[in-house]
């Protein structure tokens, strides 16, 4: 058995509606326990807890009418706790154009990201609350920020450039790309199996509410789906994805939506939602048999990312790997075989059983393109980033 | 020599600051003379005339500081000459959902297509004054409309339905698709070359100044890069192509920017324009080495392109048959060149020779796909449309 010191480190992964952490050994990142509060702001939320094999070990219902009242009443429950915490991981989706790798957060990196919040308004104001909270609650515990941006910055000008007078890159307009934390842990595990996975061509899925793909080449993201925002690239669960920007104009003059009102449909209201009422997959494929509509929102979100990879192909110039990952990527059989169906012309041949069953690899020995089902694990990506930035700090 | 009535077909196609025409032969809708009015509203403009060639018989110096007065000039000039005019033909962008195919116009037609000029407020507003224009001076000559979506309407529910709330729908937000006369004659040529193209899966790359692709299969559309307006899809010469729409609301909230000065941007001031301050493919072709913000532009264009290749490829499943055409497409190997590179893995294989010379075969006889340089024919397509309809309106 190994001997740890009774450090931990601490990962915060606060959404939308659900605050989500884990609890690390400081020196290897592993897992603990890890926990989530959902729901917030539902009339009904659950506080659960899973031990370090995912197992729940603890499931109360809870009612937070925001995320402030949920992260005061984790940090309650945290201080209660034996855990001696010594550092705290934070997720943050945005840091503007030079704040990309993991740092340690301070009152000067804490006002830049202020400043940045206009690129990320629907995410950055929540998760920049809840640090604070943290620092309150821990002043002298360090606290680092990983971005999830930072695996997209070594995209090529000619993807990261919109075509758009170059003024607009003043205040930050580039593509940034998402969903880093979970290409690169699944960029690592490909490679701690097999180092020449650095001279494939890589798509990896990450399929989830927020879906987008990356495409890899040399171990470096030379495209993604999403852009300066993460309403961009695919259909998703309530986003619409990449638009012809004619459509915007038109629901602006036609319905006179206000910004606010425009940015809640196309981030809230559209994807999935909006064709069939539903975001949740799992519902989704529930009601695909009996309600057309389901059916159909399926159809148009397994298209459009049938059409990713393709694009993601043809810009890697060929493919000889892809990774779904992601809540639906890596736990729907359906809409993998979905998507890649008639993708037989790329090289891609499922294995049906393997698929069903939800194995690492998913493709036959025939296949030319290999297709691999991983679970992604951005906590633990967080958890060594700040295990790196600390030893690193110190050093210095 | 084939006897003919001296009976007359004229085509109109009016741009934005051109007005293009040609005149057919009534019964077989051959070229007899067409001639384009360019740079209308610009300092100066030429009146052009070519025979049946293409071969250029006049080239005067007009002056037209907007399309009223070019039309009324070409009316005038129309009337000097000996055609005997039976019917005229308009390129329409756009008719809405319910009007595809080419019909009469009529003044029922008229006041629909007034209720649809904000589905093209760019486009449709200046072809309709021609047509009256048109009307008032020839009111007996039937004039029939062609949409630029006929081609489009067998698009699959899962392509024309945008991820956004049906109650949109009902002001007719759904995925047009434009170039449809292009397509239509690209589609014809081959078919009429070689039966078995109505099996084929099919890409036909229309890269012009306004730039799309259409996937096809059966003969029948499947999915087209442009969408409810001719500024979505590809990077085009000053249109953005399909964009985050994080990006659109990134605009109107950091530059307050007025519908119509987004407009205007992101269908005028975008694409390559925005790059490089340079909109013209041949003079960025031509500066390309002296000028990296030229060469980058290039690239953004091409990188688009290769894909959009990638991604209807995809769609369809597979690919037996890539068209270029267009001014772009038919007219410059270094694009299509670029575009090819690295779609090997597709199957496609330049044959640098018969594409330096603009053949109309460029790839090898061991590529998988067969790839096409064609020149189109829009205004064929509207004459022959013009007679069809005609006859077909006369028989009952």
């Amino acid at each position: 058995m190994k001997v740890r010191s009774d450090k931990y480190i601490l990962v915060i992964n606060c959404g939308s509606s659900s605050l989500k952490f884990s609890m690390h050994h400081f020196n290897d990142a592993e897992l603990k326990i890890s926990g989530t509060i959902n729901g917030i702001g539902d009339r009904t939320s659950f506080f659960i807890l899973e031990d370090n094999q995912g197992q729940e070990t603890s499931h109360k219902k809870v009612n937070f009418d925001n995320m402030e009242g949920a992260v005061e009443a984790f940090i309650q429950w945290l201080e209660s706790q034996p855990f001696s915490v010594t550092a705290i991981g934070h997720r943050l989706v945005q840091g503007g154009p030079d704040h990309r790798d993991p740092e340690i957060i301070t009152t000067k990196l804490l006002k830049r990201l202020d400043e940045f919040i206009y690129l990320a308004p629907n995410h950055l104001p929540g998760e920049l609350k809840t640090i604070k909270a943290f620092q309150n609650a821990f002043p002298r515990i360090p606290q680092v920020a990983c971005f999830d941006t930072a695996f997209h910055k070594p995209l090529p000008l000619v993807v990261k450039h919109y075509p758009l007078p170059k003024t607009y890159q003043h205040k930050g307009l580039i593509k940034y790309g998402f969903h880093g934390l979970s290409y690169a842990y699944i960029l690592q595990k490909l490679v701690a199996e097999d180092q020449t996975t650095l001279n494939k061509k890589i798509i990896i899925a990450h399929l989830g509410n927020g879906a987008s793909m990356a495409a890899v080449e040399n171990g470096k993201c030379l495209d993604t789906t999403m852009g300066l925002s993460p309403t961009g690239g695919l259909v998703m669960g309530t986003r619409s994805g990449d638009l012809d920007p004619g459509v915007i104009i038109f629901l602006l003059k036609q319905y006179h939506l206000t910004i606010t009102e425009l940015d809640d449909l196309l981030s809230k209201q559209s994807g999935m939602k909006a064709i069939a009422g539903i975001s949740d997959m799992q519902e989704l494929l529930a009601k695909e048999t009996i309600k057309p509509k389901a059916a159909l929102a399926i159809q148009i979100f397994c298209y459009h990312a049938k059409k990713q990879i393709g694009a993601l192909a043809a810009a890697l110039g060929g493919l000889d790997l892809l990774v779904f990952t992601g809540g639906i990527g890596a736990n729907s059989p359906v809409i993998r075989e979905h998507i890649c169906r008639d993708l037989n012309f790329l090289g891609i041949e499922l294995n049906q059983r393997a698929n069903n069953k939800g194995q690492e690899t998913i493709s036959l020995n025939t296949s030319r393109v290999s297709v691999r089902c991983l679970k992604t694990n951005e906590e633990l990506m967080i958890a060594k980033a700040v295990h790196h930035v600390l030893n690193h700090s110190i050093k210095h």
